[in-house]
């Protein structure tokens, strides 16, 4: 029988290919008998997520979008700036997931000190400010940039190259023993960057849906 | 077909009754082509681990375990005070989860401040300890404890009574919205403390065992 | 002469009556040769910031405001939720100042550690959220909530004397040795609540004014 | 009409080409209407204060002369190690700021993480273990030193050269965008260095006289 | 043969009487062939140290005393305040020892969290400050007062009666194992306290000469 | 007469040699009428404790041994990793001291940033796991390691040489103005190793043992 539970997985950028990424990253994770796991593009939102302007722009209609969405039982936004969370989750009694945060989580649970790598250096500010109202910040080795746009990443010529380059500083110099790669849509490079690295790679959306999965399959137990 | 990996919890008590209560607690996280989930009864392990002589006494016969499992894709250590967990870390590069950092890190993604229930006053102070190790005391509301004996609680006359008593407090007068189990082998009482306190109530070996999960099924995907 | 500085104090709900109740508590900081204080209500805003929603609802339009705005030599947002500071941040390289943030700040100069009045207990999960993003928690004593709608703290009834009950709660039990009120327009309670209470009384929005007077007037200097 | 109120700016050392400078730095803060600011020599200070010894030897004379100055609404003290600062607080109800902590403070308003700028490396140790005093280590980006003593800084020769240069470590290496002048006297340079650095630059006398003015002229305020 | 090395304890006030009980505290420290301890009057110290005037007050005459104390291995502050002491260390690349410091770093080996009994109220603010000045706040149970006067608590009557009830509180309610007296000249207590609280009592100025009794024997020791 | 005294100092590996290098270290804290200090090899324990396996082996011998240690006052656990400390202090309410806590608290009594020297790398993350679970992160400079076994440190050939090297780095770099020696048994380079770097350098047996007797000889006061 098909499951009856369903994830819903929000892309907040409008670029269908992003999504279209988070729905091949997120296949392992489906099961026969497990939650459905949908991926959706967010209509309103920017091309890309790189700026404050772009988080504050998809806030509402996230919001908005949780409260249409009734046959859901449990939201995932993937975006690792976790835009709207709290806005969010104000509007449910359902979890709502960001993967920023399910990222850091997951990496704490399989090393003594994480290393992110961001793309682009001006992310790396507000991720600082967000780990810190997590309090999350005590075992950050560092965050790392590729120092390059969403858009040539996209092209992905040299984004493989350059995480490696970056990894091997978060785990060489900097003291990192598990990295998170610090953007939604990259789950294609997780595991060739793991092995050049030899340490474990946490790819963001992969983390929060893995929560979502086991919140609500773990809440279909019956109870006395 | 039947997957072909394999996640391995382990009681590090030998009471099989708990054994057999995490078996069936980890049901919903069973899935046709997931993982194999296998719960074992460390049987050098003390009828319940209650003290830290007990802890030290399963440590290196759960590294053993470890070293001799060949067929494992990750360990699950399903005791809350994670015993052993840096010894076993240190013999393989399977991931290794323990049911309380892994119960912690789950809480932080449900609640602003998470609250614990322990069985016995004893314990506070080591699961204290053990969450200054890990740095993620930041956003801890309280921990309370059941005073009753892992037998007692086992007989279970009034063990879901004093747990709500317990996590009402922790929720109204310690200001957590989201409760910790502090023990394994309760799961079969998450969803009615859950449904009284009004705030999501984790159940460490369910939240470690998806944290294992997902790991593992992400491993399995192809990449360049 | 008239000074050709302004600082652009922004109520971002659509509330007048609260306009003009800030125009009133900043009339000791308006010199005649010091900068310009224009208080300017948000049309966009609703009527009231009470929730996560109401927050998101102001975020551009504030930011828009701050972009359109060019005669503006400082920029306050004066609401306690500090809605939009790093959207706003991020499009001007004039200062920006939140008078939570700001309140918080000048408290640090006034006592050893600072208690907060909030108007409803919904308000301080996020704001103690913001004050670990801050940084800042470390000399925090307590936050107490007056348990009251903003409808009931503008009909002013009861108000100074709940703020008096809560205050004195602040600095009797939890230690506090100075207070500030967690709400923007309460100004005209300040020094009566002062008076009661024996310790210094911050209003938020003095102390973020003060903070962009003292900043744009040191910017006329001359410099070698 | 002369403003009544008086605030009464002490430099500890008896220097009183410093005194003179911090008057003149301190002139955008007069307001016609404003408070009075007086800045006064401490006759009992050493040449200048750059040892611990130099701290203890004004924070009584700094304490008696807070005790028999009547005239006055708020005091600073205008040396960057804050002597005496809680032995004055103990003798007054008025509030006395001390321009390191006011310094912070107002960085912590302007930027993300603050660094700052020493004249000798023998400050930096006691700076630090002021700065978790004050529990505002957290944003600290670092702190580095001229390497020059108080008197070459005073010829002036290469100061603002040494400046621009101990700055841009601060930015460009230690990742500051905030920038603090640990020390009085300074404020000649500190438009020069805010258009080098191109982040805010705080001159911490400048800072607490901010305070300072803004505590007194809302104290003016009526109230029901 | 007699030690050639000296330790010498400062009581920094004037009363001979405390002296004289330090002096008896610290017989258990000496040994035959140990370091001689010498217990001085500060002369020019207050007759008790209260208040932050009277810290102050002792700073330079402990820092000249220091200065002129030629043949001393280590040097003792006996007073809970710590007064002076990085004025004296910046003088003498001797050891120099504050007993505050020394019986918190004492007690971290002893318990998992301790507390602090202080004489009167008005010293916990400033106890506070310094515990965070020194980065040792972590594991702070809390800190309560006897509500005493220094004169009372040496006339006796009722003075261990209060310290057995403040030590409850610090074990029963706040959970402490460790209790620190915070104060010096009440060791003639300690061990009655003990026998009540049954949790180790942290005598500060014992804990202090134990450290430097350790410092200086080890310095004999020949090196290759 | 001879002390009733004694303090069990035991070398949890089996190396008797490293246990005669303990005995000779400590010979300058016995004193005639002091307690007995007496060095013990754990005859269960590996040759040396270098991994997390090691640290295992040995805490249950230890804790038996503790429990069969019928005339001893103090226990003091020579090794850098302090194994078993937890389990030993769970079976005696005598004093239990472990050489690293012991070390680290020394240390902060006489600098204001600690740096350690390591003797392999693999310890380090597992130093700073323990430091974190102290709370006594605060004030570390940083640990570096002598890139050595274990072996090759007792040969000696160049160990000081080494340890120079690592500890100028220490306090020319990383700012440590104290150096904690991080491995029991090295207590010979100590005062070689102090001349060389001109900084307090801390031998973690001695400190612990300092701490030992000092808690044992004030326990025989009488009281009222």
């Amino acid at each position: 029988v098909k499951s009856s539970q369903r994830i819903l997985v929000i892309n907040p950028n409008s670029n269908e290919t992003i999504t279209q990424g988070l729905d091949e990253a997120l296949e392992p994770l489906r099961f026969p008998n497990g939650p459905e796991i949908v991926c959706h593009t967010l209509s309103e939102g920017p091309l890309g997520i790189e700026t404050q302007e772009h988080v504050e722009l998809v806030t509402l209609p996230l919001r908005r979008l949780v409260i249409a969405s009734h046959e859901v039982d449990a939201f995932v936004i993937a975006c690792y700036s976790d835009p709207g969370i709290h806005a969010c989750r104000e509007v449910t009694t359902k979890p709502v997931f960001g993967i920023n945060e399910a990222a850091v989580l997951t990496a704490l649970a399989r090393g003594e000190r994480f290393g992110v790598i961001a793309i682009g250096q001006g992310s790396i500010r507000r991720h600082l400010r967000y780990l810190r109202q997590l309090g999350l910040e005590a075992r950050l080795a560092n965050e790392r940039s590729l120092d390059m746009s969403v858009a040539e990443t996209a092209s992905g010529a040299h984004t493989l190259e350059r995480m490696v380059e970056a990894g091997r500083e978060l785990t060489q110099r900097d003291g990192a023993d598990v990295v998170i790669m610090g953007c939604a849509g990259m789950a294609r490079y997780r595991r060739a960057l793991e092995r050049e690295l030899g340490v474990p790679v946490i790819e963001p959306t992969q983390a929060a849906v893995t929560m979502a999965v086991g919140t609500v399959v773990v809440a279909r137990a019956t109870s006395p």
